[in-house]
């Protein structure tokens, strides 16, 4: 490694501990990030200058540095130009979302749309419009998007989808399929990230993703549990019932089988969404809310399978929390109380404390917040990143 | 925080650092750690001598500093003086082992017990006379033990044991009862370590030990996966079927209750150890090997149940390759293959691989070398921690 590249790696990493430090105290002082950072005063007021010039921050108002210190002006991070493009393929609606820097949310929009009668080539191409339409509302504000990430149904090796069997995919290369330049990655991860970022959850939670497939994303101690291939957090196919019913992933008896989206609508005695479109769901909330008994009953079982599911999961992982997200966060008066009281049942004797339910506020918007976040996130860790982008 | 104190924790972490290259890379010249390490010579030698004098590393021999350098000595870590006590409480058995600051065992002792006759009190003054001991031992070969770690067959939590099913012990401080200053963690955690640290498994892997419990410990990118407690890898409560047999842990169907070493042993038709001393699984292996038929259907249905479990947890943990350890070690050649079975149904589909399982060649002894490992691991991140002990 030559000296130059060694201080211009030094300088990038630099880079990313003074723009992280303005993002975690910001408002900030120039003279408060140099004591934070150690680097000298003359180092941290070129950096600041580098980044109010590629839009990453402003400066403005006075803050005091300390009791006596004289009054200067603060460093923040500036949402209006640095953004991130957030997508989502699922079972049964595609979408998207532009975050800033900030992590404020500056468009959104969705499609209902059965993926599974499609093929790969077809949803990527309705997923391509809905990206464009979100770009172009965020050009119209100013914004430049820095990065794209989409979340996918399915566990994800490098890019290539193995294998989403609700989606009936088999290794498909994703940003192939995308005219834009975009990662992708397991949509309960980008969920569990985007319960992280823009929702209430602590540090250490797992975020379980009901839709017509279940995933779910544990974080511990503010970082992302991924397992040795990045394929962990597969609860929907952890085994209920070992001889229970055929699942699409080869197995017997997993939770989706009990708890997906399909499985409780045709047990709650509704026909499942016509052609995939979410208006299942629902009618299956009015159902509830009108009392009627098999739609409860239906509930009920789910609840006590996803129960069954989130022992192992809590036996294996440890959760601190567990978040309810996805179709469950409506669903979450019906659902979490027969999984509490089975989890209960099985895990108090050994345990201290069995981990809470809780509901997450984000439902089904998580991933493409989460997909979002993950690019402002890298960005801010790596602001020539965005830089090498912009001067492009 | 005072300068002072400062400059003494940035050079207790730099002597980390150096004794730390020393295990990487030893025999090693002051130069070249000066080089890997980025401090001054001065500083280099000044700490080597500190090691040397503290009897943690050696210096001896000659070796070249590169191409055009001039020969130097070299040094390396010492095996003769800083050693650590690895203890074990298990179900049916207690043991202790010494291992010196290279990892070498120095000595080794195990007492068949069973401690689920015995109260928390007598079990751990038979573990005291166990330790006293290695100690001696130790003592005689001329090491010092620098601290001592004690594995226990249940989930810890701040030194505290709050329920161990399989010994009955609840609410049990265990370091409260031993004569010697000792931290305390879980068998299957330890177990996985020893596996990481002595065995040939790779940097990721989940660590099966079967014992009377089965617990499990996940290894991934080399470092040990806890969860949010510390209490994951609770693999032996995985349930394999909802309304199967109560288990000791106040749920159903666990994966302990078809593949543990009770239930098995009594599926065999052998009728469990006599007062818990581990002569069951001998005969077991001896009945195996004559190919009885009720002791192979034993295996088999064994097998299979921990096909299931382990299905649940390459689901949710993602492993890079699954050690067989404990019990399972010399029983691997008919509990694999039924278990290799049943997870490459349920999960070939899904993933490219199927994790692999393979025997560890630690067997039994796995928790015990980990208990002494982590304890030389602290050390040499921390060496002031022995200097301060050896101060004393």
């Amino acid at each position: 490694m030559t000296q130059a590249l060694r201080h211009d790696s030094m300088r990038a990493r630099n880079l990313g501990v003074v723009l992280g430090e303005v993002r975690k105290s910001g408002p900030i002082s120039r003279a408060a990030l140099a004591e934070i950072t150690g680097l000298t005063k003359t180092t941290v007021s070129k950096m600041v200058g580098d980044l109010i010039d590629s839009g990453m921050v402003t400066e403005s108002g006075a803050v005091r540095d300390g009791e006596r210190g004289r009054p200067g002006t603060a460093v923040e991070l500036s949402g209006e130009r640095v953004a991130a493009l957030g997508l989502e393929i699922n079972v049964d609606y595609l979408s998207a979302c532009v975050v800033d820097l900030t992590l404020r949310v500056r468009t959104r929009c969705a499609q209902a749309v059965d993926n599974r009668t499609a093929s790969p080539v077809e949803t990527m191409s309705h997923l391509q419009e809905l990206a464009q339409k979100a770009v172009d509302e965020a050009q119209a504000q100013g914004l430049f998007i820095a990065g794209t990430t989409i979340a996918v149904p399915g566990p994800v090796d490098g890019g290539l989808i193995h294998a989403a069997p609700n989606l009936g995919w088999h290794d498909v290369r994703v940003p192939d399929l995308l005219d834009l330049p975009a990662e992708v990655d397991n949509e309960a991860n980008l969920a569990a990230l985007g319960e992280l970022w823009f929702g209430s959850a602590p540090e250490d939670f797992l975020h379980v993703s009901g839709e017509i497939g279940i995933g779910a994303g544990l974080v511990v101690g503010g970082a992302l549990f991924r397992g040795a291939r990045g394929l962990a957090g597969e609860l929907g196919h952890v085994v209920v019932t070992p001889d229970g019913p055929a699942c699409r992933c080869g197995g017997r008896g997993c939770l989706e089988q009990y708890a997906g989206q399909d499985a409780l609508l045709r047990a709650a005695g509704l026909a499942g969404a016509p052609g995939g479109v979410p208006g299942g769901v629902p009618e299956l909330l009015e159902r509830l809310r009108a009392g009627e008994p098999r739609p409860l009953e239906a509930c009920e079982r789910a609840g006590q399978a996803l129960g069954v599911a989130l022992t192992s999961a809590v036996h294996l992982m440890d959760p601190g929390t567990i978040v309810l997200g996805g179709v469950f966060a409506p669903l979450f008066e019906w659902i979490a109380e027969p999984a509490r009281r089975t989890m209960t049942a099985r895990l108090s004797t050994m345990r201290h404390t069995v981990p809470e339910l809780t509901v997450s506020r984000l439902g089904g918007d998580a991933a493409t917040l989460g997909a979002a976040g993950r690019v402002i996130h890298r960005v801010i860790a790596d602001p020539y990143l965005w830089r090498r982008f912009a001067s492009r």
